[in-house]
């Protein structure tokens, strides 16, 4: 059992775990650490922690358990802030989109990994933030990848393994790059996409109101384009040089498709647009089949 | 009151829009024409509707209202077969998505668009299909585009503003090419890019198992992507003048995108997904405001 968690960033994300920890029972005390006056405020009128901290130096003291919730850009400062009070007793792990950046802020600050941080990435989200989004299942049933560098201790990955399952989700272990690289094409590049088509139709819709002829399917489809700025720009810099290029080969893509239109190549046409559904339906398939 | 309502193609759109008019009483009896004979034996035995013929000829018999709902592809053969049995006294109107290759096709089959044809475009769908799909409240608060052309008689018209309307939609009239400029931003270009970035994305699946790590939101994303391949070949080639400079448009903005990107221009890009995010809640204050 936990003794003192501190969560650094007590959004959607860090206060989802923080109240699926506690609704399960994983830890005597949950403390948060958030910049935002007003969210931190608001996480203890919830109990979602039960003491808040403007700064992480204060907050870490006495904790064995520290989960780092922050946007993806700002953990080499948090990083560099905990270094002064880094316990070999305590267990390090993060929840940050992008592994390889993770991983090369740890590098900077202390010149190598500690052997007890685990990097690590919960896939579930949404495009609503902050702490009163938070929700203690919404981790239950999700994959989890954790990202361990070859000096990791194994006891400390064991541990954090154990925390995720404890909090009903599948763990995973995978290589930094390569998740960098599913991530890319699975959440990066669809969320690149849904902004830069909003933000094309956006303009469109101030000059002749097209949004009010939008169907529902434009609505699920765009739902992403609502996520925080600030998140996705972390993570879209953070990851840039598997996004590029997805984008070039969308881009080929989209190219393929115009062309066929254009020659009135309805066979391949279809072929294209049956591929496509049958892709999906395998992926439907596959998400049906998960626990 | 309609007498004998014609359903030409027994589909989600056509097996709707007859649940709906049966249930709110707007006709006496309906009978239905689909060249599937499992989807139209299904339509009988749901009771959608109460007769059903293989081919058009023998349906129209003692008809006053038809209604066109098959692909747009087939509107040309159906609109000649039509055209034998014409009656000035009847009604005639169509459900396809594209409006200008409709108009394009009644002129080829009749010379000029008849007086009593009113070509419309109710905006709701899914990605099912079938009569099995069918729901009589698909329509209810949804929005309906009627696209008369300057000879199409105000008589007809009206009347089949007032079916709408009774079938629960918000009709508005508007200018065929300008539907087909306004869907090709709002429905068509979304539909060709999820079914090209799930085609793009299923190849890399095959490769290394993507799709099991991808989160929630790109369910909904790719959900357009299950659409009916045949439906969407259609509307896609009648409509490919206006989607052909949106998809090069598009291509545009992913490419200003990845410059940001490769420049680390994390002001600029800010502001980009701050835009787009912007643009949906627009959008989004716009559905909630409608009835």
């Amino acid at each position: 059992m936990i003794g003192r968690l501190c969560v650094i960033g007590v959004g959607l994300i860090g206060g989802s775990i923080a109240k699926a920890a506690r609704t399960r029972g994983l830890c005597r005390e949950i403390v948060g650490v958030d910049a935002d006056a007003a969210n931190l405020a608001r996480a203890l009128e919830l109990g979602v922690i039960d003491a808040g901290y403007p700064e992480i130096a204060p907050g870490l003291d006495g904790t064995d358990w520290v989960l780092i919730a922050t946007p993806v850009g700002a953990f080499e400062p948090v990083l560099a802030a905990i270094r002064t009070s880094w316990s070999a007793d305590a267990v390090y792990t993060d929840v940050g989109s992008t592994k390889q950046s993770v991983i090369a802020a740890a590098r900077r600050v202390f010149g190598e990994v500690p052997v007890n941080f685990v990097p690590g990435h919960p896939i579930a989200g949404a495009e609503k933030s902050g702490v009163e989004a938070a929700k203690d299942d919404l981790y239950t049933g999700r994959r989890v990848i954790l990202t361990p560098t070859t000096n990791t201790d194994e006891q400390a990955l064991r541990r954090v393994e154990a925390f995720w399952q404890a909090l009903g989700a599948r763990v995973t272990r995978m290589d930094p790059a390569h998740h960098d690289e599913v991530l890319a094409a699975t959440s990066h590049l669809p969320h690149v996409l849904a902004y830069a088509l909003v933000h094309m139709l956006g303009r469109k819709d101030e000059q002749q109101e097209i949004f009010q002829y939008a169907a529902g399917g434009f609505r699920d489809f765009t739902r992403i384009a609502s996520s925080d700025p600030t998140m996705w720009l972390d993570i879209c810099l953070a990851n840039r040089e598997q996004i590029v290029p997805l984008l070039a080969q969308l881009s080929g893509e989209l190219g393929r498709v115009a062309d066929l239109l254009e020659t009135g190549a309805a066979d391949e046409l279809f072929d294209y647009f049956a591929e496509a559904r049958g892709a999906r339906q395998r992926y439907l398939d596959q998400s049906e089949k998960q626990p």
